[in-house]
């Protein structure tokens, strides 16, 4: 091979990826779902039934349902949004998406030039972070406590950003299981943010993908429910509590919003096979399945919680989440995560760094976010000690844990 | 609703789409199938098998085959290009896709900035064309006979542009079943534009995704099976011979290509049903689905061929086509497509203007394109004589045909 792709490329590529070489061992990052809690054999039956049924469907783009995605599917989410977060829509308000990140490009895409400002909350999603870097847009963070953003927080941002004559696009939330703090902004918190939103002439972008994923099934309303003026655009997804592999997730927003992400979203509409399935398994397995899933993510996440007490000790701060698959946890100021991640990626432990996962890197130098969404339990034992110990050989923390067995 | 939009998304968006509502009747646009020939049993099967032996791995992103795609439809992939096209490669040197569309975006992405330019046939893919205008890329149009590219016009091309300093990023070609031309660029074209691209120091993009659908299924080895230099992106998709909707295609490059387009691929992955699916199904079944697809198809274009004498007579030209879904037309030049598809619209009848399909839309603008794949025969005979009606209203052409019945 002569030709030299180095010299021809764009200028402003993102670095290339590393060819993979499998999951690590113990892999406490990415959305990754339990195993044994994958719901084959539903999921046999219903590609059964649909494609055996509907097969000839598959010979158009889009399923004969149009660029807006499979309409019983879309029948699906507007029964659950009504069910669970008190949205009331009909098929025409949502749009299919392949996973919430298209949602999150859509987003980015009908709003955002270079140099524009999006107000978020100040621990927020990496991918979320990365996607508005690459496509130029600046971000500002609003600080969290146990009820998701505070509003004192953001009337400050609002504020201050107004002083400097700088209008953000919108603000970014995930008020419900928020990523990566784990928390559920109040009622009153929703409705605050609300009341600044219109106040300041924004739009909304609410971020509901973990949110069916609470211990506790009770939820506040969605911000989008609770809204009249129309500037809340909903994204939801199916990666969390279905398959992560399936490439599923939706919009709900207004028709001058689905109008021009639609012609936007020029990939030829989402996986048909994905969509039809879905739409068989849902209606009745749904609710059930995430209700078996969410005792054993509960359950996981006890065994996190414990271990990072035993292991790390007072070295280790965090609150328990109100549910989903992460934990975000503060260590000691000396550590560094980010070299933390080297060290123990090396040995098979991987954890997602801090400073990606907020606004301010530096916020985030000595935090970290563990999923155990996908490890055993015992691997979630055995990684977070394995951590530890290479937390302590490389900060000299955790000092001493309360059981520590090394 | 309250919330004024327009005031708020970014200037430049493409035009906002219409609601859909459902296909028109005669439907000669896009690259639909025939729904007859929907695999619906053996994909039934496939889904059961391969959802109950490996549907734990749905838990992961990416099916623990990482971000390339699912390996054993990678390895489909290495086997079917080795019997078909001569490509010579192994599962590491394929990315899957989300449609050939994902393809086009990515190759687009590694190369493009706004200003660049891009050389290609005269006539060419309109959503290619329509991708290029997106991202702001200049193109230039070679001219085509009936084994596709000329080289003569090609030399010429690239020496004008040199002549003005232009250096072009690469040669976007379809050369196996040219769209819209139907034709099939012979060997000795498809080694004097490797010559060709060589003395210029320039990258080809080879989209092969209507090659599988030959009448005549031999061939001429694919550009990049004859190139040395590593400078031959290939392209492929599944859309056209396997369905549409399942929105899966592929990239076949060096890693220097596949590790950059990774980067730059930040879905999450490809849709994992029907990855799974279309790899359980492919190895058995796919050489003789496509050869009893073709049949159908060339069935169909005898059809369209015929209509198209009876309907217009010596007003259309056009040249059967080797193999694949469409025909290219050219009518006298008092015709303007755009506004035949315009009145053929309020009708029930679609139709491609040929000025969405010429990289000069003015060459395009007497010209059509057809689509038989997903018409049944007798909407192929209603249809164009339907178009042949609303020309002549519109056009006074046909004047008359050999068997006009109207």
């Amino acid at each position: 091979m002569s030709f030299d792709y180095a010299a021809h490329v764009r200028p402003g590529l993102p670095p290339a990826l590393p060819r993979w070489n499998g999951f690590p061992r113990y892999n406490f990052v990415g959305g990754h779902s339990d195993a044994e809690r994958i719901p084959i054999a539903d999921l046999v039956a219903a590609a059964s039934a649909v494609i055996g049924r509907e097969g000839r469907k598959l010979a158009t783009y889009g399923l004969d349902s149009g660029p807006q995605g499979y309409r019983p599917l879309r029948a699906f989410v507007v029964k659950a949004l009504a069910a669970r977060t008190g949205i009331a829509c009909t098929a025409d308000d949502v749009l299919i998406t392949s996973g919430s990140l298209q949602a999150l490009d859509l987003v980015n895409a009908l709003f955002l030039s270079p140099g524009d400002t999006v107000v978020l909350e100040a621990s927020s999603y990496g991918g979320a972070l990365t996607r508005l870097q690459r496509v130029g847009a600046k971000y500002v963070g609003v600080a969290l406590d146990g009820e998701g953003m505070r509003m004192d927080a953001l009337a400050a941002a609002l504020d201050g950003l107004k002083g400097r004559g700088v209008k953000p696009k919108f603000i970014y939330t995930i008020p419900t299981v928020q990523n990566p703090t784990g928390t559920v902004m109040s009622l009153e918190r929703r409705r605050e943010l609300l009341r600044l939103a219109a106040a300041h002439d924004i739009a909304v972008f609410e971020d509901d993908c973990y949110a069916d994923l609470l211990w506790d099934g009770a939820r506040p309303p969605a911000i989008r429910a609770l809204d009249t003026s129309g500037r809340v655009i909903y994204c939801g997804s199916f990666s969390k509590t279905v398959s992560p592999a399936l490439r599923l997730g939706y919009v709900v927003a207004e028709w001058p919003v689905l109008s021009r992400m639609l012609a936007l979203k020029s990939d030829g509409g989402s996986g048909a096979l994905e969509q039809m399935i879905l739409a068989e398994y849902a209606p009745a397995h749904f609710e059930a399945h995430v209700a078996g899933l969410t005792r054993t993510l509960e359950d996981k996440c006890r065994t996190m919680l414990q271990a990072l007490e035993e292991q790390f000790g007072a070295a280790a701060e965090f609150s328990p989440p109100k549910g989903g698959i992460f934990v975000w946890v503060t260590l000691p100021p000396e550590v560094d995560t980010s070299r933390l991640n080297q060290a123990a990626l090396a040995e098979g432990v991987a954890i997602n760094p801090g400073a990606e996962w907020t606004a301010e890197p530096a916020a985030g130098r000595n935090r970290l976010r563990l999923c155990f969404g996908n490890a055993t339990k015992s691997q979630i034992r055995e990684g977070v000690a394995r951590l530890a110990e290479i937390c302590h050989r490389e900060f000299g923390v955790p000092v001493r844990g309360a059981n520590v067995t090394r």
